[in-house]
């Protein structure tokens, strides 16, 4: 049993079992991690310590998109050059900075801290969701893009937002699905090749 | 480049950069690591945070085996149940784990702390071969077990150890190498085979 695993230090295993509640981080490689932090310099453990705890503690949420920053409002929904029409709703921060990197997006964000997953206890209060309500029903919105996660919990969290949204009189989208770029047609799924082909866009050669 | 990725925030990217200092992580995975504590209560964070300054600054090394321990001397070398005239010589704590882990050794570690590597600036007076040295002439130790990688630097640790031994009336073994148990001779590579061969022991129904 993993359990019985004995170290010789009870600092040691302290911080392994602390790396080890990381997300894909086991027993090993989290005592990997501290025999790393042992052959370092000691300012290489305090920096990466003091930078866990000064992050959780002092991180701000931007007030209009939620998204995390530094001041009360980010940079991005600050900016004069954004579309502030256009509102793009993801689940955290690293689709946001994904989108970003596309440089194919120029309007706002609105970062809902997750999704709708009744099988981890996470409900449609426990989301930034009334808050999108509100920042649309605020005027100025046209359009609102969905971009969450093609599975389950996306897609119902999806629906949930739809119908929140219905009573306005803005545009609804979600991202396109279709065979990624580079992708041979043989190996796609069936669900992502079938999607592809009932939203099939009209042939353009600029593309 | 990577480097032009932007974050929202300067504590989010301070966090995101420490994280990716660790052996096998990226900038992706550190941000998932803070997407984690952000998600979690914050006393996970500080708990992650404060076991990591606490093990850096306050583990000790046992003054025998240089194993990490919170004492001066290590439980192994304390105890009065083990077999003191056996010492193997091992690269890190992990080491000492597996191979207690395995409940066939009931002699003595000692720690070098690393392998010489030129190429990674580590030479013989960064580890601790001379303690290993005077441990062996102040008497008692009958065998020295060299337990390191069988790699090119654990190969010129082993001969650098074994010419500073040499001089001793002690006998000096290393691990056997060859076939795992439980493999086809077909999957095994061929120096592991060829070492298995040379290094055949006396058939026993007893294993």
């Amino acid at each position: 049993m993993i359990n019985q695993q004995k170290y010789p230090s009870i600092l040691l295993e302290n911080v392994v079992e602390e790396f080890s509640k990381l997300p894909g981080i086991g027993k090993k490689t989290a005592l990997r991690f501290a025999l790393y932090l042992l052959k370092n310099e000691l300012i290489e453990s305090e920096n990466l310590g003091n930078a866990i705890l000064k992050f959780r503690t002092e991180v701000n949420h931007c007030q209009i998109c939620h998204n995390v920053c530094d001041d009360t409002v980010c940079e991005i929904c600050n900016s004069n050059k954004r579309d502030n029409s256009i509102v793009c709703v993801v689940e955290n921060v690293a689709d946001v900075m994904a989108i970003e990197n596309t440089q194919q997006f120029k309007g706002l964000y609105h970062v809902l801290g997750g999704v709708i997953s009744p099988m981890n206890g996470v409900s449609p209060t426990d989301l930034e969701i009334a808050s999108l309500v509100s920042r649309v029903a605020g005027g100025g919105i046209k359009e609102v893009i969905l971009a969450l996660s093609p599975d389950m919990e996306g897609d119902t969290t999806c629906l949930y937002i739809y119908k929140k949204l219905a009573q306005f009189n803005i545009d609804i989208s979600t991202i396109a699905r279709g065979v990624s770029v580079g992708d041979s047609l043989e190996y796609a799924d069936e669900i992502t090749l079938g999607r592809s082909i009932v939203n099939r866009v009209k042939y353009s050669y600029e593309l």
